[in-house]
């Protein structure tokens, strides 16, 4: 699939230049095709970042499915769904895509802000009203995306290395309290 | 101060556009000096990145007198840290350029380790032996990076409008737990 091989060269072109470092005749390269192709399958850069930053539906029903875990388990079922999605190989380039160029492309910014609410805002178990629902969410996306940030971006140790099972052990009570907890 | 001047100016461009995005031109006109005495002060734009992310004397000053509160309320300690250097006209670009380009340039990663290493890993209050320093220090470093992208470069609400009594009141018993807690 030509179109699947110039997304996927993208993202990594993206995630590695940013956005206003990648051309489209780098991407071309990358991918091994003429650049003619990549505008007549794209159109434009910034349609090709918009296509290449577009959360797989795999992704999103894996999202959906966790949100029947029972919430006191919620905490450690939304750190496992980060880790997973970020050792998957067609999600975790997506998101990295994603958190690398949301910096700099306020359409990238977007899709992150509708990516965190379409992840966890919609979710009815959370908090006594939306306001408070609204606040858990956001404080539960700045563990998780902190930690994604770290882990994976700019691959600061020991956090890069450590298993999975530390990790959830380590934040999931993070997550469990700002699910259900007094925040004062 | 030309020097000043041309220093702020890049901070800002690279936190906008990115390093990639910026070019020395574009610096000198926001800076509104000739590009000729941008080189003349920084050399080069690799040079001027350098200069413009290194963490003023004053916020390592902070963080070091941080670190001489009680351990039992050192998580406080450390969420009103960061809210208040990003409030700071001086602190907060900086590290708000570090932040926006630490995805894409090696050198401003390196930067970016360095600074969590001097702000959180010298910390001999922490654990019982340097992994376990090392491991709470990144995970202390993921709740508080992940805020600040949140709050402050994403600019995802509510958390980028909560108040500063909010924010503490929810993030600093994370912190704590990160701090002295067992973390299984």
């Amino acid at each position: 699939m030509l179109a699947a091989r110039i997304l996927a060269a993208a993202r990594e072109a993206f995630a590695t230049t940013g956005y206003a470092g990648t051309t489209m005749r780098a991407i071309a390269r990358a991918a091994d095709v003429d650049p003619a192709l990549v505008y007549h399958y794209f159109g434009s850069k910034e349609a090709l970042l918009d296509a290449a930053t577009d959360p797989p539906q795999r992704w999103l029903d894996g999202v959906a499915a966790t949100w029947a875990t029972p919430v006191d388990r919620l905490g450690e079922a939304l750190i496992r769904l980060m880790l997973g999605a970020w050792a998957d190989d067609e999600i975790g380039p997506v998101l990295r895509a994603i958190l690398q160029t949301a910096a700099h492309e306020t359409t990238t910014r977007e899709k992150l802000r509708r990516v965190v609410e379409g992840s966890l805002l919609g979710v009815s178990q959370l908090g006594t009203d939306d306001a408070d629902r609204l606040r858990r969410s956001g404080l539960i996306s700045s563990q998780l995306m902190g930690l994604a940030m770290v882990r994976y971006v700019w691959r600061i140790e020991p956090v890069a290395s450590m298993t999975d099972d530390a990790l959830v052990a380590a934040v999931a009570p993070t997550l469990q309290r700002y699910i259900e907890h007094d925040l004062g």
